[in-house]
């Protein structure tokens, strides 16, 4: 099948290759093209825009940062529906907000382009390792058809329903998170504090009922001080500013949630750390611990 | 091997059937004594007080439920120590201070009577099972004296250093669950208001980044409102306040785990609902919301 992607990051970029390693055709585009380099020497082709890539493609996948990013790349002259027919079917995988997935869905609708919206978990090791979860949105007709990509590059997929539904899904999935990643950092502040070996406490705490993805994953990373991104801190933040938008327009207060936005806020705003991965957080408390003496 | 138990509530009476199922002779005490005739049906002994348990038995555990429970149980005319000799082991399965685990422990050395702190994670299921983690402080000698009971009622057990050390480690524990649980509570009540189906989504958030015990196994007791203590509220509440005195005395500022023990605040000791398992902090979230309309 002749597959386009659009936003080749890290995640973009390990997803493209397995659709490569299928044995599909690849276009893409990236903003900064370098980030293409790897795929274009394993077979993909090189175009200049999405409309580009569009026009090569039947099935087009994007992977951007922030909503603006994707209401500039479906939307612009050059842009993804520029380049769209009525057999194209478009994929918008960036975590993105569930009224901008309808807006986008609504628009090719009216001009008889499929669109769904499918944010992923898992991380970059996911996205390696085609362990993903797919969250879609969308008509189940376009669903069914592109199925078979999705289980190329995911062990979990899930159509949720209408456009906006996969978002909503993901938005569920980083208020989850939320929890585990504060949860971990302050964990393991805790126990360096208290003076316990913290490679016995992630063991024994990853045997009960503390036991989580994040602190299987991201446990070891900062113990070894690594804050390589796999997920930026940034885009993280940016997902849980739209949840807790999305929150305050159903009427619910978040606190847990609200309080990792701050923190969060702390350290891509104030410490200017976002781009570590999430594990990164514990260097903002750390930094606090050392002013406050 | 002789085995006295004190405190037989939903925890202590599962790890205490495991043990007489694995044939020791067992002596219960419990303040409630209702809640000892499953064991003695079984085959258990009753005696009259904590005192006379320990006088028939070689090991003693104690499982009950506060820091000053812990205290009397220990110290009191009738209590634990009254009843010991430098034969004794005696094993504190309560989550308590780690403070007060430093005093028992220092209280039984010089007298010559071996005693370890040694809380469990894992909740009821755990305890049934044999499947809880157990956190261990203390001297190696005693420790090693009684791994094979720990053996017998967990699938997990580690040393993590001088008294005191096993409450560390639980405390660490309780501070990510507290992440799991607000985490959890905060995903399902978004999922509800999004209208997405909450059991999809539990079941894709289990495949990926988001995935942890708390949701695996209260997600869906909640989805069935059933708040049936596996942990009791006000048991957890208390182990979060003793994490954030912890936590204060060390110079950290915990705001995830301080915002998590105000949520179980307002269950306990707003809604009175203390007596409901950890999983029915979605309740408070409710009532907040009917009140604001």
């Amino acid at each position: 099948m002749k597959i386009g992607f659009v936003g080749t990051g890290v995640m973009g970029a390990a997803i493209a290759q397995n659709l490569l390693d299928a044995g599909h055709e690849l276009t893409v585009f990236n903003r900064t093209k370098s980030k293409t380099a790897a795929l274009v020497t394993a077979g993909a082709s090189w175009a200049d825009t999405p409309k580009k890539v569009v026009e090569q493609s039947e099935v087009v996948f994007t992977m951007v940062g922030f909503p603006n990013d994707v209401k500039q790349v479906y939307f612009e002259d050059d842009g993804i529906f520029a380049g769209s027919n009525e057999q194209t079917i478009l994929i918008d995988m960036t975590t993105s907000k569930p009224s901008l997935a309808q807006k986008i869905a609504e628009y090719g609708a009216s001009r008889g382009i499929k669109v769904l919206d499918a944010p992923v978990s898992g991380g970059d090791i996911g996205a390696k390792n085609a362990t993903l979860t797919v969250m879609v949105g969308g008509q189940e007709t376009a669903y069914q058809q592109v199925k078979p990509l999705f289980e190329k590059i995911s062990k979990k997929v899930t159509l949720f329903g209408p456009a906006g539904a996969g978002q909503h899904a993901k938005m569920a999935n980083q208020i989850m998170i939320a929890g585990t990643m504060t949860g971990l950092t302050e964990t393991l502040l805790y126990t360096k504090a208290a003076g316990l070996d913290p490679h016995k406490v992630l063991d024994a705490l990853s045997a009960g009922g503390a036991q989580n993805w994040s602190l299987s994953n991201y446990g070891p990373r900062i113990l070894d001080d690594d804050y390589t991104p796999g997920f930026f801190a940034r885009h993280f933040l940016k997902d849980l500013r739209i949840a807790l938008q999305e929150a305050d327009k159903m009427g619910l207060d978040l606190s847990a949630t609200a309080n990792a936005k701050r923190l969060y806020e702390v350290m891509v705003d104030v410490y200017d750390l976002g781009d570590q991965g999430t594990q990164g957080l514990i260097n903002t408390y750390s930094k606090v611990d050392k002013e406050n003496k």
